[in-house]
């Protein structure tokens, strides 16, 4: 629920994939072009998904990625335009709503499983704006590798030590801050000795320190969300 | 699909409520505090509440409004914390796991109409999320504005009337945007014979204007979503 990846992945599905169409993707292919028409329940067999939402001026902003196990709802009328890129070689089970019925019948806990993927993307989509909201970019910078030691955190001596390969892109696109502000948070975090960040692992050497952080409103001296930040931000 | 009130409602379920457990709320009671766990789907006879979401530091964060026939997933693990008040005295259907298994046995439309309403509150906070990253609050607004405009607007002579008691609060809770920020918004569109709006109505004089605007990264000259925005807002 911190990293939008595999948000809540539907294995039980798997055991009814006979009963649906199977598509493979080479790698950096497209699974959904915005404007395509929804008509089935995506669900990943293997290989790696990424989901873009496209807003009406054409920019794209990163939603989620998606593993073995991983569906989206592709069943009823769009809101909304996505763009669904294969990350590497993908196979995807597509699902009508004819074939979910049956699969029901048969199995009706596969109905709570997917109940279960919608709300863990429901709420994690309310928080995303919720934090967006109330914290500026550095915060949700803050706020992010915090919540990454919570949960993932393993103690080593004094330290703690999170393996993950997450990239200050990565970042960027999760939190919605500049991927130079991110890169400046890092950097203050690790002159404080605060944070130190490898390629493969981030070391936490005062969560302490670090959780006062992600109460402020501001990291750097001359930074508010203010009033001022909405209308005057130069 | 633009104002977060009753995305969705699931009048299929309405046929079932005496297999639920109703309760009544007075007006301004709460339905729901933070750190109460979920135990069943909330399902609205009458009446009307309001979600918000509450952060860590116990700030809220309004996310939607809802009335009859509406209803809310408490079913699993509870990711986030919310707190719902019932606006006016409100009616509430309580459905469990069980009781769902039941209903879907009995009318497997039930299901696909959950999943739907899901769908909606999925793409609708989606968008939000991608909407504030991509445009400044004041460009939201204008943005809210003009989808009201072409989802509820009524041609009169050369104008558009949207019939909508929207008040500067609500536009604010919205988009995110300072109300203040709303206020200027709304007082430089008016000076710009674009919009005008009153108690309940927003009268377009201008959409073409309007639109214009809602592709500018700012509507006031010194301001712009930028780098500079993320770290020195000031």
């Amino acid at each position: 629920m911190i990293i939008p990846d595999s948000l809540y992945p539907v294995e039980r599905l798997y055991k009814y994939i006979e009963l649906g169409t199977i598509k493979t993707f080479k790698k950096g292919s497209a699974v959904l072009i915005p404007g395509e028409e929804p008509k089935a329940l995506i669900y990943i067999l293997s290989g790696r998904i990424r989901v873009n939402l496209v807003v009406d001026d054409g920019r794209e902003r990163f939603i989620y990625t998606a593993g073995k196990y991983n569906m989206m709802g592709r069943l009823f009328e769009a809101y909304n335009q996505y763009y669904i890129v294969a990350l590497e070689k993908t196979e995807i089970c597509y699902f009508t709503k004819q074939q979910l019925e049956q699969i029901f019948q048969k199995d009706q806990e596969v109905f709570f499983d997917i109940i279960k993927n919608y709300h863990a993307k429901i709420s994690y989509y309310m928080r995303q704006m919720a934090e967006m909201d109330l914290y500026n970019p550095t915060i949700r910078v803050v706020r992010l590798l915090y919540k990454l030691c919570m949960t993932k955190g393993v103690a080593v001596g004094d330290s703690f030590e999170i393996q993950i390969d997450l990239s200050l892109k990565r970042i960027s696109e999760i939190t919605g801050a500049h991927y130079v502000t991110v890169s400046k948070v890092l950097g203050g975090l690790k002159k404080k000795n605060i944070i130190e960040k490898n390629k493969n692992t981030i070391i936490i050497h005062d969560l302490k320190g670090l959780k006062r952080l992600t109460q402020e409103t501001h990291i750097f001296s001359n930074q508010g969300r203010s009033l001022d930040n909405d209308l005057f931000p130069l």
